[in-house]
């Protein structure tokens, strides 16, 4: 049992505002517009999700006010905390508990382990009122199970059945919402009522497209980081002695660290997708880093901070290529891994494996420290992928850059000193007290899928937006799940998965901050953000993503605003 | 130039609230103490501090009006950043203003060095305004540098004649408060006007006495990093699936990690002091963490959170002897320091060693990993010490406790899972926007430093007490500096030095914590403060220590308050 905190206690007590739309919330009717996206839609998508292929994206209108019956709704939580989770559940339980008060509202405990093994909590107003604007996934708890298996397809329906369940809540990323397309087409085919509902929750961002402005979390959690930065940034200032490399969280996207850049101005930012639209290589990097060093150096500025998105080293070329041949020899159908496993010496196990490399790849395997060696042989993830947030590329930069400056302080041509300090941030941006855009965005979402599940409309995701406006102008609909698939390798194989969103080079947001960043090399322009506030000055505690903002506050992309 | 984020633009307009007495703050007279503490202090104390000696404790109280002279004051940061260092400043800046409008202040740069150096600029009400509730101390930088030598001492007192200081303020730590007795001694010997005042700074909460009841910047650092822990806790019983190995800043006390356990509540918490006073190795610990993972593995809970202090490494009996050892072996006088350096294989360096070691000390040395060895041989502090912090503990404890589990696995006394993660908080907390509680102490303790150079006192620190009552009834005074004075070895020699205050195991903060802790071993009764918050009511926004409020809240320890 939780202890609260008084802040908690405050928090709960928080009435997120609502789109203007969600006042009229038993009138809304679905109103779809009339579109073909069959034709743009990779082959085996069509074959593969014949039930749902012909789903239109719609938005929600006033119809006639009638009445309703009760749901039953089950939700899952499904991969990393986001913030604004639990304000899923409560938009979803007010809605539905407001179209009829005897609707149910299930949760699924840990993940979609809860949903095979059909372990479920009825959510009750009293248990939720104790998380309503808190941060975490705690209530049932997440897990990454991924129902894949037709044992665990047929396990899911009978959960679903078993509780008479009118919709199914999956909040998820990337993969999840995949998942739940998968689940929709399943349903559809076995005659199952339950309507599925993909929600869009990462941190990292990613999950975005011409329908969804942001997921859920990303405010917080960049809000969270840029706290951190904006303190550290504060702290070099002063002391005047370190450098901090600062590796942020977000798997292979950089959105986080664009946003995060864009509320703190640090000296120095690397996005990932431009390092691999610019073909950069590792010492390319180092160069990089090595000369804002020294020209700082000249002008006596022997401290500084550095961004470094987790995902950096993958967009690196030379080091994609190496991981995709480590990723090849290391699979468990081959006996390298083994092979590794039974060699206790580390200079053992990295002599086996060098060797098994193309020439290009022993030599960018060769530049890395026997640390991050040794990571690129540990464990994988449950794709089967080197576990890219292992890898500390924070000190190996160091070790790299401490290198090239040693080098060059030979050659006269640096004369600072270099001190620098390592560090990740990542866990502490996922369950934070949820931001109060979060915490409506969220709030909303929920109360848009309560609608879907009400409609009997299936296998789409809640959408609110026009989230640059005021809340009470954002627009509520839904788009199909299958609308955002492409295809992708996974263990080797071509599978329809929904499609990350990396950071687009040609977009406002990057435009302003590659605009601004050379005057950050020299100048210390640091901003501090401090720490997110709830009380007082809406234009305060109400803060967007600057990336949403500087992307979405001319022209909106999709509207569904009733005020457009 | 800084950019000022829009929370930044609103601490910049906080009126930080006055303790009552100080609104008569041209009236106040300093009223001292009868007591003679002379025959407390150790012998070399008194022999050194002849001008000095005789200086009694004092506060303030009101007297008669009157017209002041105007007078230049210095300021200087020393060391680590904490966060209310600009309000030291403008506190002292404003009552100066209203003893007299032609007061100026001055501030050296980037620390001690910028008074040797003759480094300063005036600080006027135009500069001012830009860093007023602000944290960091990039108005005019800090530094590490110490004023030792005579040539210094006769550098410092060129400064503070050249600038016709009044007084000199010296914002610092232990050891910066050392040099200001030892200044303050010095002036007066060479006739020199300069009043020396001293404020307690340090984020680490070790320069506390029967005087000061919290060194500033420690409230904010804690509930910093209490946010942060609160949220990896939410974060860990939301995912269930790691254990989070914490350390935190705060050099050899541990009152960081009791103020952040007691505000969290997480699983397992090491004090330092106590771990010395129960004698515990290195091996105990390790078992200890161990039984717990076994415990909680038994009610299917492989997940958790473990506060490790800094200097948990030194208070472990056998290590300390380990570090002893090292300290006199890697000494600059001897020729080990050269002939590990020269080695450039890490187990040479590692072999040459621990030959030299004591029996117990290569046993211990020899259940450290190969990193942590490294650590412990590489760079000095600038008293000549192994560097604590650099020392990975957390690392270290995480491989440790894999090689136990791995063992007890084997016997089948541990079925669960283990996956850790290493974490270290402690630059993140130094410079953050400060709290109210900081804000406001800090803006006290400037106004009474004001007050003490006005009254022509020297080799005092500044004392704000009662500070778990509101600030209004906040009491003020001054403690002579020598008053806190001990001796200690450094650099192998005995030296007249402030005392650091380690955590009182008899105290009722410790006994609350050691009350509480063993129900959080199992249930998990985490508890997330969220984030610092500026604006609302003010149970919220100006809360107090934990620490604090529990060891003063009942009865006041020294108390200069008008009230009491």
């Amino acid at each position: 049992m939780r202890i609260h905190s008084s802040l908690q206690k405050r928090r709960l007590a928080y009435l997120p505002r609502l789109p203007e739309i969600l006042r009229s919330l038993t009138r809304l009717v679905p109103l779809f517009e009339a579109e073909n996206h069959e034709n743009e839609l990779p082959l085996p998508v069509v074959q593969l999700f014949s039930k749902t292929i012909d789903q239109q994206l719609l938005r929600f209108v006033e119809g006639e006010n009638k009445t309703h019956r009760p749901l039953n709704v089950g939700v899952v939580f499904s991969g990393g905390q986001a913030s604004g989770g639990h304000n899923v559940i409560s938009g979803l339980f007010d809605a539905l508990k407001l179209l009829n008060p005897e609707s149910k509202v299930f949760g699924f405990l840990n993940g979609p382990a809860g949903i095979i093994n059909n372990q479920s909590m009825e959510i009750t107003a009293e248990i939720l009122k104790n998380f309503r604007n808190l941060g975490g996934f705690d209530l049932i708890g997440s897990g990454r199970t991924k129902i894949e298996s037709p044992d665990q397809f047929q396990a899911a329906l009978k959960a679903v059945q078993g509780l008479h369940l009118d919709g199914l809540l999956i909040i998820g990323g990337d993969d999840s919402n995949t998942n739940a397309a998968f689940l929709a087409e399943y349903f559809l085919a076995k005659g199952c009522k339950t309507c599925v509902v993909g929600i869009p929750k990462t941190i990292d961002g990613d999950l975005k497209n011409e329908s969804i402005e942001v997921s859920f979390g990303f405010d917080t959690a960049c809000k969270t980081f840029s706290q951190t930065i904006g303190s550290i940034l504060t702290d070099c200032l002063s002391a005047k002695k370190y450098y901090f490399f600062i590796k942020l969280m977000g798997r292979s996207a950089s959105h986080i660290t664009l946003e995060c850049a864009l509320q703190t101005h640090p000296n120095l930012t690397f996005i990932g997708e431009e390092i691999a639209a610019q073909q950069k290589t590792l010492k390319d990097i180092v160069r990089q880093i090595t000369d804002m060093i020294c020209l700082r150096a000249e002008k006596k500025k022997n401290y500084g901070v550095i961004l470094i998105p987790e995902g950096l080293i993958e967009f690196i070329p030379e080091v994609k290529t190496l991981i995709q041949e480590l990723n090849t020899l290391l699979a468990s159908s081959l006996p390298h891994l083994k092979e590794i496993e039974a060699r206790p010496k580390a200079s053992d196990k990295i002599e086996y494996i060098i060797k098994k490399l193309s020439i290009p790849s022993q030599e960018c395997f060769s530049l890395l420290t026997q640390d991050i060696q040794l990571q690129l042989l540990m464990g994988r993830d449950p794709h089967g992928n080197v576990q890219v947030a292992k890898i500390e590329t924070e000190r190996l930069l160091i070790a790299l850059v401490s290198q090239a400056l040693a080098q060059r302080k030979k050659t006269g041509t640096y004369v600072g000193n270099f001190s620098a300090q390592p560090l990740f941030y990542g866990y502490e941006g996922r369950s934070c007290l949820p931001s109060n855009f979060d915490s409506q965005y969220c709030y909303a979402l929920g109360h848009v899928a309560a609608l879907l599940v009400n409609a009997k409309l299936t296998g789409y995701m809640s959408c609110v937006t026009d989230l640059s406006l005021p809340v009470e102008q954002w627009g509520i609909g839904a788009t199909p799940l299958i609308k955002m698939m492409g295809m992708e390798e996974r263990n080797g194989e071509l599978k329809p998965v929904i499609q990350k969103s990396l950071v687009n080079l040609q977009g406002k947001p990057f435009a302003i901050f590659s605009q601004e960043r050379d005057k950050w090399i020299l100048e210390d322009l640091y901003c501090d953000p401090g720490p997110i506030q709830f009380f007082g000055a809406r234009d305060e505690t109400d803060q967007i993503p600057l990336t949403l903002e500087y992307e979405y506050s001319r022209h909106t992309h999709l509207s569904f605003s009733h005020t457009s």
